[in-house]
């Protein structure tokens, strides 16, 4: 980790989908950068002491790792880790670092978003626009609304502020019950879901895809929640099972879901999520604001200028939680 | 106004539409009360003490008013006065009472929820689902935007309040330039468009329709806003130039606009704002949350105890102005 122990210059792969990261140019008078998409992975990886996945939603890590022979740091320009969390990685001495911090804001934007959008009925409102009806209805309020948002790390904690600021009641689940949280107040237990979800307006999925919350929306959840309740995902499409999610839409178990993410990214033309009403459909795009991607280049400039000075990375991951743990996100 | 000056049991006139005003019983226990549509308004007017324009979009008053053979005091289940407030009402002593507060956080909610659903570009995502498309897009934010909110009542306040909540940077424009107004910071004087307008990433026109502000967003207004600016009105139809909002929205001028209220209502179904895009129509529905009908009734509940009692009636308008001047809500 200390670049210095290398007295030549370091070599960085990148790896890269359709878009290439913007403004490297500070990175590239330090490293010697190699730019590769999935098929160049492995080439580019030998050799290599530092991989940046700035495609993060690619699985071409694992399948490519025999090459890494000198790898020390892979970051990834994104919050979730759980495409790079695979055992070679996990048993190497490999540091992970993750984006944590850049989406934050934005995606606590996009869910108050959402529970307007519910609560003042847009959908239904735009499809009597494309018909040209005038049709009255009355709206829901959202303030003194109940949410539960499962997942207390960053991203989970600006969408509480946020909907708290506008007026809404919010409570946390996640892995240990407390009260006192700063932004949560209450903290449920994620795993006693039977007891926080009967009470919530509005539920907030935004934890990380570990092995312990991998398909914890399932039909008990569902059947947990009020039936008034809309379900918002903006964590993975694999915190919730998915057809689950459809019998419980179908059978009115809850009155609506706002989903950002899927197990299966594109959604696939065949899913019956696509043409459900009362299901907010978008396509994994609620972080993504103007600048995004120079953010994170940013984000990574900055560890990348620590490493190369020795300091410590900021956003560290522990690979056997899945996250980096509340407090251990560098200095400054 | 007293009502212990008139010794018998007072007559009350109510002007429904399609709806009754749900749970009269307290009221009806103090007052012979003449429920009547328009065509019967100069016969329940005739004798009466009081009228409760319940069917606030009425404009049957002025009609009627020759009937109004010892009305002391009308009460109209809106916040703007526009429809009553006709020579006969401002020149008479007829107390003018409104339902100032009831819509306020309401309509600040919908406020909230048609800048997210631009920034966070909504109606395209919509459209797209029902295509069955994924496509990726760049969202705004909506943290550090400007909003210039145009009426400085209690609506806009509440607008003004939730906006700053949700991370904006919120000014008001008045009667009055001022500044260190506790909702506002600064307020322009709203004659000076050329002023404050070209700075706004977001227009919200909520100022009580009269002499002054009738027309008030016409293409010179529109010309002054940024090209990327949305233009929210929840105030009245008749604060726009209609034409030339649509010109403004035709020729990218403004890139948007959400409308609540239209200068006729409904909407007609030749008007070309139905099918714009970038415009989202909704039916004069912003403040209208499950519950306003009966809320409604409990303000003029307590008007009315009022009134009975010999006490100051709350939120009189003053008949010259066209609203209720702040400060002027009655005790409480």
């Amino acid at each position: 980790m200390i670049a210095s122990e290398n007295r030549e210059t370091p070599v960085l792969a990148v790896l890269c989908g359709e878009h290439r990261p913007p403004d490297m140019r500070a990175v590239e008078s330090g490293a010697v950068v190699r730019y590769t998409d999935a098929a160049g992975l492995p080439e580019a990886l030998s050799g290599a002491d530092a991989l940046f996945v700035y495609d993060f939603l690619s699985t071409a890590v694992p399948g490519a790792w025999h090459a890494a022979d000198r790898l020390r740091w892979l970051h990834i320009a994104s919050a979730g880790v759980d495409p790079v969390l695979f055992p070679g990685l996990v048993e190497s001495d490999v540091i992970l670092t993750n984006s944590r911090g850049v989406f934050d804001d934005a995606i606590a934007e996009y869910v108050l978003g959402v529970v307007l959008a519910f609560a003042k009925d847009f959908a239904r409102s735009h499809d009597l626009q494309r018909e040209g009806r005038w049709l009255h209805r009355e709206s829901e309020r959202i303030a003194g609304r109940q949410v539960v948002v499962v997942g207390t790390g960053p991203i989970g904690r600006a969408i509480a502020r946020l909907l708290r600021a506008a007026g809404m009641r919010v409570s946390g689940a996640g892995r240990r019950e407390r009260t006192g949280d700063p932004d949560f107040g209450v903290v449920h237990e994620s795993s006693q879901l039977d007891e926080f979800l009967p009470h919530a307006d509005y539920v907030v999925a935004v934890a990380p895809l570990t092995e312990h919350t991998k398909g914890m929306f399932d039909a008990r959840a569902f059947a947990a929640m009020k039936p008034s309740a809309r379900f918002v995902n903006v964590g993975r499409g694999e915190l919730v099972v998915t057809s689950d999610l459809v019998a419980a839409l179908e059978d009115k178990t809850i009155a609506g879901a706002a989903l950002d993410v899927f197990d299966t990214e594109p959604l696939p033309p065949d899913s019956p999520l696509w043409t459900m009403p009362d299901v907010l459909v978008s396509p994994h795009m609620s972080g993504d604001f103007v600048g995004w991607r120079n953010t994170l280049v940013e984000v990574f400039t900055e560890n990348f200028r620590r490493w190369q000075a020795g300091e410590p990375l900021r956003n560290v991951v522990d690979k056997s939680l899945g996250y980096v743990p509340s407090g251990n996100q560098g200095a400054g």
